[in-house]
């Protein structure tokens, strides 16, 4: 079993994406499909004057700021265009995909926060309209039934609280949350850079291994926002059981290939 | 077996349709849920500066020009605000909803129109570039196995092509498919006004009742556009084995309810 997430930054092309998936399903790899979309949410809530806003934990993570407006947006662009313009992509290559945000059938359900605390110039705000939390609990009798009919399950946030509010929820901790409910020996958590860079932007800096218990401190010196989370992510998901997370680049060709033969960053438990 | 279409015409209030939806669900009704979402996308559509052109036939029907431009736009609305909104609001109800559009799974396949004939102003114009078809098949196996393990479906346009491409079909019509692929007993198509209207708009002119013999007839003087397809879509479901469609008003306390009682026109073979 394999999960691999393709994150929704800037520069990644998705129909290359989905010709080396088709291939992989064409070999006969089971596998499930988690995506992003926070590039073209930025684009589309500013055209439609919703400018997006982002907030900052105080142990540094950030986070997009999620009100309803916010929301709605979000499962314009991650459930529809983004969701079904993969879908498409996939049933053209003869992948007969599904495509699912995480609150059809309470796939991905959690707490929702109740309150987060934001930090902005030296400041601790506490915000609570902002909906947001994790995924707890994965409806794996779903995914399975769905991989056990030929189908390929495409996932994206929001998820679903205990509740039954929509919730943002980080498409990279959801991907390891599933790749756990999962048993999935492999997590490739695929974005616009070759993987975990000792001096960010500087490519040729590639981490190329961390082990588990490395994860903290390289977590605490990179301080490039979004790789602090799949840091985050791959931890948990090597807590819950994975043998091998690869951090690594979705742009060029096959780049789901590359990941599996392991270029990027590799963690191990 | 009831397929229940609820149109995206103004003036619906969907908290109201998942109350009564979420009643018919707790006395055990197996039921599939299609929606639409055409005043939402005309709005946003407007709003992100692509704004809605639509097209008529030379036989009096109308439909949305569908560019791939469009199609994304109508991916968001449908797929994204409508249908994950509706999969909410009945999930706080306690009701398992899972959302698909008719790509996902080839839910809704059919063939694309290679070319359409445009009416406008007395003269005929081709139009290529045109993403719409019909759906000729629907993916009951799939539907089954959802509405077996609890769930109810919660479907939306757009369909797929034999080609895989994505479609822009009529969501009555497709309701109408549904309904006689799944053999369902009955089909409710609701919209925002009481039924067929002899003088459209006066409500007090509701037809109560049409035989499928005479629905060619009706329809030929029935001029309101919107109606003129749902009558299409009824008599398909109807020559298909439908035992009863009912034209009904979306809007108002427990509109489900009302329509199965017959409020609105009810057609039978």
């Amino acid at each position: 079993m394999l999960v691999i997430k393709v994150g929704g930054s800037e520069g990644i092309d998705y129909e290359v994406v989905c010709d080396d998936l088709a291939m992989l399903v064409r070999a006969g790899r089971r596998m499930v499909l988690v995506h992003g979309g926070s590039f073209r949410t930025n684009e589309v809530a500013t055209a439609l004057g919703h400018p997006p806003h982002f907030v900052t934990s105080p142990s540094g993570y950030t986070s997009r700021y999620t009100d309803r407006a916010t929301l709605k947006i979000f499962e314009m662009v991650y459930c529809g265009e983004m969701n079904k313009g993969l879908v498409e992509s996939l049933q053209q290559r003869d992948v007969n995909a599904i495509g699912l945000s995480g609150i059809d059938g309470r796939l991905w359900e959690g707490p929702r926060k109740q309150a987060i605390r934001a930090v902005a110039n030296g400041r601790t705000r506490i915000i609570r309209d902002n909906l947001t939390g994790k995924v707890e609990r994965v409806n794996t009798a779903l995914l399975n039934a769905l991989l056990d009919g030929g189908y390929l399950p495409v996932l994206t946030p929001p998820a679903i609280s205990y509740d039954g509010e929509a919730i943002n929820v980080d498409g990279d901790r959801a991907a390891a949350a599933t790749a756990v409910a999962l048993r999935a020996t492999d997590l490739l958590i695929l974005s616009n850079v070759p993987g975990v860079l000792r001096d960010f932007p500087d490519e040729a800096s590639l981490i190329p291994d961390i082990a588990a218990a490395d994860i903290d401190h390289v977590t605490q010196t990179n301080t490039a926002g979004r790789m602090r989370i799949k840091l985050l992510g791959a931890g948990e998901a090597l807590a819950g059981g994975v043998a091998r997370v690869v951090l690594g680049d979705a742009r060029g060709d096959r780049p789901l290939q590359r990941a599996l033969a392991g270029e990027g960053t590799v963690l191990r438990p």
